[in-house]
């Protein structure tokens, strides 16, 4: 069974106008904001990663739902599990130090087990959001925007999983990703969709507009990108922000105005020469 | 490293009181009650446990975190790792509908990942509770009580790992365990301390004492258990309710005074013959 159909599943579950049928970043209770995200070694994370900048990364992935949501992080529970390699654990703590640091945000609890084979990290974010947009409210005729560059994170990974060490941007990029915390406040009462760019951004806009029972149209002339293009649009773990808003709407914060949604459904992708054939793969996808 | 270890390392980042130092069994912020519990496959359950009852325990154990607080649940995130066996995964649904229902308990939100090898399970517990007693709160002359009876979830993981597979008390105490909800909600306005037992009677009862800067004293020929004495309070996954509260204050629930706390430290045994040895073990440790 794959996510989706495990999703499929679990929906009829999450009846609470809270859980927002799962379909969400987050779950959005009055004014708390909820967000759990696990990352598995070999799979979110290379074992080659250095510990501190996993903690990092399972601390920013998590915020990056809040930021989508234009929440105020609160606190964070850590699950952990202790797989008999104390340097590892160590090192573990002192990134996930930094970080709590860097962004303010206080450990709350959490568990500790223990078990062997890859490791399993998981988190829970809570953060407090006066008015946490969906991913479903685009209408006719918004546009797309997104913050930043997308395929930072990408080149990142391609570096690391190259064995390449020295510091550089892109491989900052993909280890320590930085969670757009104020961008999303500052857009947060201002936009109709809002979401974080987690898989890709073609798979992610499409979620939007799908979540919105609307089309997508990109222009690719105009999306801000690391690299190859077709490679920077369907990598993922840029954590930039992809947000629907009027056209007219003047935006707080910097960000490109990448597409259109229109009445219909599906995403299309164009360019100066016209319409471009969407690539077989449109991001990461899971399970 | 061991828990305990890795614990030691964790707790200076803990700095915000509603972390309550790492030493209770949730975290506290207003009146707000978070837990995050994790079990593996083979360390927490068993590959031959039904699946549905695991989903049942995943729900259960957090559920009794948020009891020993006085918490009414409010809603949970669950993380959830696919390994490629989907009747398994759909009974496991199943089953968490059912104890969803059951405890009137919504799912917000949560996180799927892919992953081979035990399975591994998250879930994040969100309650609301008026007065959150902690463990530390006890005072010398208090008494110790525990709700219900120690040993029977023992007894059951005893049949489990033999292989019985029908219907029987012990067993359905080891993979449905029912969290003392509304005892919690009950007590916490009356108790100096509680916690749930999840370890084992007596290395619970040491952390109450050691939270609470005192000694604990307890009879055994007090103590409600399910087969072999020594078995039954060492034991885990029974999740009772352990609570210091005032030798006259009147109870509102059923439960048994089975100790009581004095200047000093650590935890001693007496039965009608006198003093009794600590065995070698208290309780289930972790890591």
């Amino acid at each position: 069974m794959n996510e989706a159909a495990f999703l499929n599943l679990l929906r009829p579950l999450a009846t609470h106008t809270a859980a927002r049928g799962l379909l969400d970043d987050a779950a959005v209770l009055g004014d708390l904001v909820f967000t759990h995200d696990m990352l598995v070694e070999g799979v979110h994370f290379l074992p080659s990663d250095p510990a501190g900048d996993v903690a990092w990364k399972l601390l920013a992935v998590n915020l990056s739902d809040l930021a989508a949501k234009g929440a105020t992080p609160v606190g964070v529970l850590m699950g952990y599990a202790l797989t008999g390699h104390g340097a590892w654990d160590a090192a573990f703590v002192m990134g996930l130090a930094g970080a709590l640091d860097h962004f303010n945000v206080a450990l709350l609890g959490g568990d500790t087990v223990a078990m062997s084979g890859a490791r399993v990290l998981s988190l829970t974010a809570i953060g407090r959001s006066a008015n946490a947009p969906s991913r479903s409210g685009a209408e006719a005729g918004d546009a797309l925007y997104i913050t930043g560059t997308v395929g930072r994170a990408g080149l990142g990974l391609k570096l690391a999983r190259e064995g390449h060490s020295e510091e550089c941007a892109h491989l900052t990029a993909y280890r320590r990703p930085v969670p757009r915390l104020s961008e999303g406040q500052a857009l947060a009462p201002v936009v109709r969709a809002m979401m974080d760019v987690s898989d890709g951004l073609l798979i992610d806009a499409q979620r939007m507009a799908a979540a919105s029972g609307l089309a997508v149209d990109i222009d690719l002339d105009e999306v801000p990108h690391a690299g190859e293009l077709m490679a920077a649009i369907t990598a993922g773990d840029d954590y930039e922000l992809l947000f629907a808003a009027s056209s007219e709407m003047p935006l707080p914060v910097a960000a490109t105005r990448i597409g259109s949604f229109s009445e219909g459904s599906g995403l299309s992708l164009h360019n100066h020469n016209g319409k471009v054939a969407l690539p077989p793969r449109l991001g990461y996808m899971h399970g």
